[in-house]
């Protein structure tokens, strides 16, 4: 009989670089360990997953001021303590790039080759008016039911 | 033999509005699927469960201060990203509105029809000032301890 | 045949005083219940093991910036909400010793009492230029890996 494999799924609300980072390292090393692994980016976590160039989409007024206010793409996400107006990230990338550490950017490539799940909150997206075409290709949409189907056979369940 | 219902316990920190959204959507979703359901409310989650009306009570000063400072029920929290000043509540309110979602008053309402277990952290109502007349009514009260038993014979454990 | 003990793992990724006291009052909880306990510290949660006093080491620039601009030891970390410039911390420390609750570093003393695992990651140290000399001893320093083995078989998982 064939050994169920482990479950990692992660629930990424933050929005936040560092957050995000300690979110996308702790979902590659449980890929490499052989566990299915999901992240499913709800809120401001969505972020992480907009593409960088501006796409043109019809929105409401409030889910475009929505669109303008939050940081598009993984690098441009400020960081949950000593952000410094954008000074902290700087800092944190050159410091990354000095101890040949990955940046998110890096790390969100790696959960793709590594076939991590990317699940987007399909009920937040229509929250923050963010669709589908803002965001990145080779991602899956869900609400919360997948969610809990996951993780209710989970062995590490984080929300982050 | 009966099968042993699933379970979800989620400690809910955070006094954020956007934060205890997502607490309670998937405390409902769970309780849906039918999991035994307990939403642990300690700090600044406390908040949540605070009546709307000012509740006469008799408090020390750094009691007073607090029970001030912290915002008065559900309706009244900010959130951790965009609150500026009280405005990214109002725009969230209003996409929940025109989007058909629920509001967090509406999402606790629901989770009470659903008997999720909504629990108020005795030791740090202590902590922060906060009296049982000052809590929504139907709730329970407990610690560290019970949390526990809930949480090591459960599926999902979050900390929000 | 012996039982396994129950395991409760904690990521402490926060820097925050509030948010590191319900990390360790869980973690101490644990252990009293018999719970094997570790606390993983990463990012922020770094700071809560930094010795009280200044400790000379050589670091690069930006290692020292962060160094200094990062809270030296627990009793010296914010509040995640109310801070107040430092006021915020002042009254729950107030509040903490008015109801003979404790204080982060008795529940620090405690938790190395109980055996409880304080991990400090090796992988944030490095990026934020933080060095073993600096941090408390009778911790352990480990990577990811290390967290993934033990969460894997985890009765609890929490991100803090």
């Amino acid at each position: 009989m064939e050994e169920q494999k482990k479950r990692t799924t992660i629930v990424l609300f933050s929005g936040d670089y560092d957050k995000a980072m300690a979110a996308y390292i702790i979902a590659n090393g449980a890929a490499a360990y052989d566990h299915e692994v999901t992240i499913f980016h709800t809120f401001w976590g969505l972020n992480a997953l907009r593409k960088e160039e501006m796409v043109p989409v019809k929105k409401g007024f409030l889910e475009k001021m929505f669109g303008r206010m939050m940081p598009q793409g993984a690098d441009r996400m400020g960081l949950s303590k000593m952000n410094f107006a954008g000074m902290g990230p700087k800092m944190i990338k050159h410091v990354i790039k000095k101890h040949h550490a990955m940046t998110l950017p890096q790390l969100i490539d790696m959960a793709k080759e590594q076939n991590i799940n990317l699940v987007a909150c399909t009920m937040t997206m229509d929250l923050l008016g963010l669709q589908e075409k803002e965001l990145l290709s080779d991602i899956q949409y869900a609400g919360v039911a997948a969610y809990l189907a996951d993780a209710e056979i989970g062995n590490v369940n984080l929300f982050i």
